[in-house]
């Protein structure tokens, strides 16, 4: 056999492997270690000690691939809540966007503290307030409409303290650990007191979380004809608050299983983290909002995800409390 | 170069070739027809000329997978609903299960009927009657205690008529074309007037639909702590029908798509397959019960499952109707 094309087969017959390997995907890839915007402490290794203890076969911790189930609040989770939730962010915007079509705002509480920018007088009208300002700006339109709203405020809404884009606003040390469990084969859901149309046409782009991915709040709807086209008409009433006690319930009725893991960062989370840790082999952790220069620092006290009962229980439960400020090496991408 | 190592090379080379068309899924396997169970008439060419146009890249129709969305109707459509409905047999055995604990139902409607075997009698008691039983047997125990006495009940319930188990009563054809839709990337979901706790613990099993792909009637659930372990609790009050224009809400609920194949056989369809053929690419059928000799034979008078309007809309809408006895070569798999 002559050399050189003995070398040409020994070469066809090396990258004909390398392709092997790649196609069925055991090739090693340039050594990258998950989660690179958590600092080396505690926090990192206990993710990973149980993340490895699940996917372990044959190891006495292993939890079969559908059983992998994740369960993460939003707000103040995976993005901002301060100085106050997104979704309340496009509720003042749409009111204001809206009021031309409402002469009667002006004078009409609690819409007219919202055009006049007086948070404090917003505050005061109370949950019920709360809820007159919510359905003026999420019902009266068709789910498609809503939807085509919502994702254009995104585009154009900014931050009331960065300045940034809300969308900018996620924790990057967060998108990174939902990366890193569905590498591992976990199935990464949103479980938000937020309402889920609010969420959904843009938690795929923000976190890798598709639609049918995403449990929130609902308003009711309704199945009716325009013309020839069916439509889905958003009802001025609240059909589902997934928050607090809500969030198993939510859980049970659009998952079916129950999860292993938790992440929450306010006491509406308590819930849904006892529910999670029944599980024998489960994780919860809470995002502890410490850092004032780079986020906000907030527990007790806050009006936007109140910590106090579950930081309280953590200890007791040995769940995971994260310190924003110690924990992680960068909080947002923009940094 | 010698030949006989030349020809070493060639096996090794064709050996990895093999290997690599293995691993990246594109050698041929032995060719097996799909539908094997539907016979060569129109309806199975218009599935799959439906099925191949959404899936070729490139050609006009193509739909990116994750909006490859499928829906089915249950009762009827996926499994047997007559004599009547699978749930309500569920119904009847736990009455007399319950009875001994309830001497009072021997002279109260209406347990004394379904006590006496006197389905007439049960019907005289209409919708507040049916609601009354389905509390009884639905209501007053934990979300999971209820999954165990249903898994239980499966177990051992036979069908009235065939006397075989109720899961052995679904419909080969239609378990073809769930696993035909998924091999060619579709998300096959249940969209099922069924309580969806009644469906979740047998979906898997029966059609390979895990629980997080079932949608269906609810009642409502209450977080509660039993001891130091949380668990919810099933109330006797109905939080949502999955029916009728109940789909149309429960798909934008639960999976925030919108479907492009829906299937079904009844009335309680209708506004199902309206909504999921609003996509310019799209495709619904209905099942026609037209064989009284394997199965039944039913639709505009029949107490379950009756299916008129839906009929008069298909041919008018182009959607396909399975005719049972033409088109099935093979209804359940025990024939």
């Amino acid at each position: 056999m002559q050399k050189a094309f003995r070398d040409i087969d020994t070469i066809l017959v090396s990258i004909l492997s390398a392709l092997v390997l790649l196609a069925i995907g055991i090739v090693p890839t340039l050594a990258q270690e998950p989660l690179p915007s958590w600092n080396d402490t505690q926090a990192k290794t206990r993710i990973m000690e149980f993340v490895k203890a699940t996917v372990t076969e044959g190891g006495p911790d292993f939890v079969a691939q559908q059983d992998r189930i994740a369960v993460f609040d939003n707000d103040g989770t995976l993005w901002s809540e301060q100085p106050y939730y997104t979704q309340l962010g496009f509720v003042l915007d749409r009111v204001k966007t809206l009021a031309p079509q409402h002469p009667e705002w002006k004078t009409k509480e609690p819409f007219k503290s919202v055009l006049g920018d007086d948070l404090t007088g917003v505050a005061k009208g109370g949950e019920r307030g709360m809820v007159e300002l919510a359905m003026a700006t999420h019902a009266g339109m068709t789910t498609d409409e809503f939807n085509d709203i919502v994702a254009k405020w995104f585009t154009e809404a900014k931050h009331p303290k960065t300045g940034k884009p809300y969308t900018e606003m996620t924790y990057l040390p967060m998108r990174e650990l939902l990366d890193y469990l569905r590498a591992n084969g976990f199935v990464t859901y949103i479980v938000s007191g937020g309402g889920v149309e609010f969420m959904r046409p843009v938690t795929e782009t923000l976190y890798g979380i598709p639609p049918e991915q995403v449990v929130g709040s609902t308003i009711l709807t309704e199945y009716a004809i325009v013309g020839d086209l069916p439509v889905l008409k958003r009802l001025p009433k609240i059909n589902f608050i997934d928050d607090g006690p809500g969030k198993p319930v939510g859980i049970n009725e659009f998952i079916g299983r129950k999860p292993i893991f938790a992440a929450g960062n306010s006491d509406g989370d308590y819930e849904m983290m006892r529910w999670t840790t029944v599980a024998k082999k489960s994780f919860a952790m809470l995002v502890h909002h410490t850092d004032a220069g780079r986020e906000y620092a907030y527990d007790r006290q806050s009006a936007f995800g109140k910590l106090d009962k579950a930081l309280e229980e953590a200890n007791r439960r040995n769940w995971l409390v994260v310190d924003m400020k110690a924990d992680w090496k960068k909080i947002f991408s923009f940094e």
